[in-house]
């Protein structure tokens, strides 16, 4: 049957789902009330249209500043850097953080070519020298690109008078990824962040 | 983000995916063209909107009698008895079988409340009374349920003159899914096949 086939294959384009997954899902979805498959359908389009970059700190967002950025109790003087938004929802978790983010949009890679333009580092020193920071907490993952890019950024800020630039700890495992790591883990390599050199 | 969480709420709804494979996957959409969500959710309505059952065989089709038993060079004398429609997929793979399908929507389970007027089990007596059928092919899970579901099937066909009832052989992992077997253990399990007494 041509639209379950056409199904399977859109499914299938997901990482992570396998043709085999794929047909599951179609079969699972077409036994299910029509209604779950127009919630899905709506929430897709819906999500892919309204869903913008924060002007601010470059954040998902449905408006043109994030919530995180418009919230009054939230510390403006640090800003948490990170690969990307995926990662702010896991900072968040871990209820250590008051302060600002930054979305880099991933990291230096130089055989991919993703280089410093690629990212929002201008961005983030532009926002370094409007406002009244004290602080810039490099949470790029602990990867070997990752390492690369805090210290990319750190070497950019290092001239800045009265800014700190701190690396977040390895409590995370080496070659794991903040987007999956637990709440309490985050907290600990927050609290344990030291000043880069 | 409201739309954000929405669209990774209805895709946790799906079976297989958790809370963090629905915000990984909501994450990868938003960063892809949004052509690519547009064309998944059409293929979710309209498989949903098109798909019916086989008036024959309860096949899942978008005509009233699906290509199965349209096709003129398939052999009419034999049906093979599956619990579901993806289960046909995994047969036809195997290019073993010429004949019929009968979909009985599940299989007999007394505790979940089905029982054998839930299934389409008087719809296969009245194919089997209907017409000119030499064989059965009882090709349910080998699995507790399927088991029982073969031996109810079987004992209502027994008084048929004429109809030999056979049963798939045991060359799928007792406790597995048919629908995930392999074409070469399914061919092997179609030839074994045993009559059932």
């Amino acid at each position: 049957v041509s639209s379950i086939e056409e199904l399977t294959t859109e499914l299938a384009r997901l990482p992570g789902i396998g043709k085999k997954t794929a047909q599951r899902l179609t079969y699972y979805l077409i036994r299910q009330p029509a209604e779950q498959s127009r919630r899905l359908a709506n929430a897709l389009v819906t999500a892919r249209e309204r869903v913008r970059r924060c002007n601010n700190c470059y954040n998902l967002t449905e408006d043109e500043v994030c919530s995180i950025c418009r919230d009054p109790r939230r510390d403006g003087s640090i800003i948490c850097v990170v690969e990307e938004a995926s990662d702010i929802g896991a900072i968040e978790r871990s209820g250590e953080y008051r302060g600002l983010f930054h979305v880099l949009g991933g990291h230096l890679s130089p055989l991919d070519g993703i280089g410093p333009d690629d990212l929002t580092i201008a961005q983030l020193i532009h926002r370094v020298s409007q406002g009244e920071i004290s602080e810039i907490i490099l949470a790029t993952n602990p990867s070997m690109e990752g390492e690369a890019t805090a210290l990319y950024v750190q070497r950019q800020l290092a001239e800045r008078a009265g800014v700190r630039v701190t690396r977040i700890a390895r409590g995370i495992p080496v070659g794991g990824d903040l987007e999956y790591t637990d709440g309490v883990t985050i907290a600990q390599a927050l609290s344990a962040r030291r000043e880069m050199r």
